[in-house]
């Protein structure tokens, strides 16, 4: 714990780099402890733009909705980690309650351990010589806790040879698939024989549970029906004393369905501990896209969501200036694909704001933006952005956008900014992808 | 020269992060300078994968041809560096004879400057306090040359008064735009209002130039068309006493339509000296997509391009797993839009290769992948490989994909490996996004 802690004000004490975007003045090199001191305030133009800001009070109050979510449940979180791979951000989740966090890659585990995450399930296949020796090294910490998907005989012949030469034991997770999906073992065959491979490597390989990924499907049915279908797996596989591992676990839950793994799994029972563990990464930031869509689905049929009155929020925006306003009807953004996600929808204009100048002509707070202005094309460093002919707009104008899909968002950014209610940044988060 | 050098030193005393993708083991932190030394090779299966990896002899070829280009024409290069934000790379650029770097935003020219280089093309708008603050900071080096992109009345002023505060003069670009395209003024009048308004601050701004993108438009006879109203508004200017700048650049070209700006511009002349300076950025990767299109429109058309009896070669490949095989003609690839562009065509796979197990069943070299293994879709961490039911694949097997836009390839990686035709890393350059 100690050590835990030593390493995660390692994070505080490393400096902004002096080559970074989106940042204020950096030619001092302020350590990230010290960026509230620098009293930099985004509407002051203290911050080059474009920049990703979190807001704290949303990104807070998305914390708290997701403990009493999953607390409501008695279920267990393990953040995915690989939408924001901001270890400053693992940290607060595992202060409200993580369990852990869930990691997609080798070098992901070792970047979140390196920052002092010490449990982690590698929810993907661990292939290659290189990435089994990332987790091997990591494995010599005895207090190091690690649970790895496998879905090939292949594979878990690999992981045994490597794991035995290493004279240490590797936890796996058996996952689950369907036809047409991504991975996962497809039928009973399969998964048999996966199972008689790992049987073969008892010194070497240690079976923990089941991990699924329901998000490749798009029905609360289907969903439903494959949950269940890894509930009786595992059953079975406990009944046949197939869980070699000192933990049982279960595992599921995308940023999309979460509902529906909690829903079913709540209450699920082996004669031994289980921990069933959920692993939403995108609630942190939430978003106005993708994940907006599913939580309107969600509060629309969960009753644990209906009865906590309140929502997740759009904690993370970029802000951009307008640069040109070189025709009627549209104004060019500094702001592009280098910025922000745009494989499931383009940024969307939130807030206006025309910042103080010489003349004194500036607005005093940001007002939303008009619904008619709307992005309709982005290039790498520039945005396409329709308005009306008539449009208040001004070249040096500032615009918020929310974003849909964080992931693909934080990372184009090795730093983001935290900001209070009034835009004045308060902390800084890096990112390590 | 003695500072640049330095610096460009710096570069190669930089630790790889211990928390990177796509690296060997570097729980030791070996600098860049010491990868060589390292004996890392791909295919003995010492880098984790997913990596980006540069072939040091297709890049090296690439920047001598469009050297050789160049030259051809007697103009200069100064190219876009927003596609690799590698110094290292830069530095390349700039020994092979390039004039300067072109950058997109403020922060990018900072991290230019940082790592040495002296001369910039800003070829965007120069708005905000953050960023005039940026470029004013660097202006305090008088070895440093910046030219920056006006279009509006509105930012010239912006920057008349910042530039004027800071008692400093600022290098101007008037940006000529086309009806429908991006940044840029449309018409005569609008020129006349910017130049106006640039004569407003003598003291402040100066006037170098025209800078033009022709990338917006498609076709040979548009294009043509606005390359010649860029020289006649440019001699316009100078005929009027207008160019109030120390140097006449008169600037255009993105990677796409390098060849039309060439053959239009070359040979065009003022009283005065005049650099005619083309800003590509992709040919130092190239790729199979959008600029190997643009290529073989130019070799089709380009007299000097024919007469070079060689191309710009893909120089940039992705190396990923195969980490399921979860059903008949479906493999998943440990790779995903988290590693690799998306957005003008998903990866290509190039090569296959099967690593040596402990039953020495692995193949001895990377053989050319059919043409029927096809990319069909990536998610974040994950790509769908169609392929045959009967293909000869294992998990654990690696496959080399070439990509389309090397740009958004760039920004997911903080480091890619250089490697020589045996695949072994002998070098290492870091990005700067």
């Amino acid at each position: 714990m100690v050590e835990e802690n030593n390493l995660q004000s390692n994070l505080a004490f490393r400096p902004l780099t002096p080559t970074g975007k989106g940042l204020g003045d950096v030619t001092a090199q302020p350590v990230v402890a010290a960026v509230a001191e620098q009293g930099w305030n985004l509407l002051r133009e203290d911050i080059s733009l474009p920049v990703a800001v979190l807001s704290e009070r949303r990104v807070q109050h998305n914390l708290q909705w997701m403990k009493s979510f999953i607390d409501s449940y008695g279920l267990k979180l393990a953040p995915h980690g690989k939408t924001t791979m901001s270890p400053a951000l693992f940290h607060r989740q595992l202060a409200q309650g993580a369990w852990g966090i869930t990691l997609a890659t080798a070098p992901q585990v070792q970047a979140a351990y390196h920052f002092g995450v010490r449990r982690v399930i590698l929810a993907n296949q661990l292939v290659g010589r290189a990435n089994m020796s990332i987790i091997s090294r990591l494995l010599q910490d005895p207090g190091f806790e690690c649970y790895v998907i496998v879905d090939s005989v292949a594979n878990v012949q690999q992981l045994g040879e490597f794991f035995a030469q290493a004279g240490q034991r590797l936890n796996l997770l058996l996952e689950l698939g369907v036809s047409g999906g991504r991975t996962g073992v497809r039928d009973a065959a399969a998964c048999d024989a996966l199972l008689a491979a790992i049987a073969a490597y008892p010194h070497s390989l240690a079976l923990a549970g089941i991990e699924v990924y329901e998000g490749v499907l798009g029905d609360d049915a289907t969903i439903r029906a494959f949950l269940r279908r890894a509930v009786h797996t595992l059953i079975a596989l406990d009944a046949q004393g197939q869980l070699t591992a000192s933990k049982a676990i279960l595992t599921g839950a995308g940023s999309a369905w979460f509902d529906l793994v909690a829903e079913e799994w709540a209450g699920v029972t082996l004669a031994r501990p289980l921990d069933i563990i959920l692993r939403p990464g995108c609630y942190l930031t939430h978003d106005v896209g993708i994940y907006k869509a599913a939580e309107t689905r969600i509060h629309a049929s969960n009753p644990i969501a209906r009865a906590m009155h309140s929502s997740l929020l759009p904690a993370l925006q970029l802000w951009a200036y307008v640069q040109s306003l070189p025709e009627p009807g549209l104004a060019i953004l500094g702001l592009g694909k280098r910025d922000a996600a745009f494989d499931a929808g383009l940024p969307v204009p939130a807030l206006h704001f025309r910042p103080q100048d010489h003349a004194h002509t500036g607005t005093a707070a940001p007002v939303a933006a008009p619904a008619d202005w709307t992005l309709t094309r982005m290039m790498d460093q520039h945005a396409f952005m329709q308005v009306p002919v008539d449009a208040d707009l001004q070249v040096g104008d500032m615009l918020a956008l929310d974003i849909s899909h964080p992931c693909l968002t934080f990372d184009k950014w090795r730093q983001l900014l935290v900001v209070d209610d009034n835009y004045t940044v308060i902390d800084a988060v890096e990112t390590f992808f």
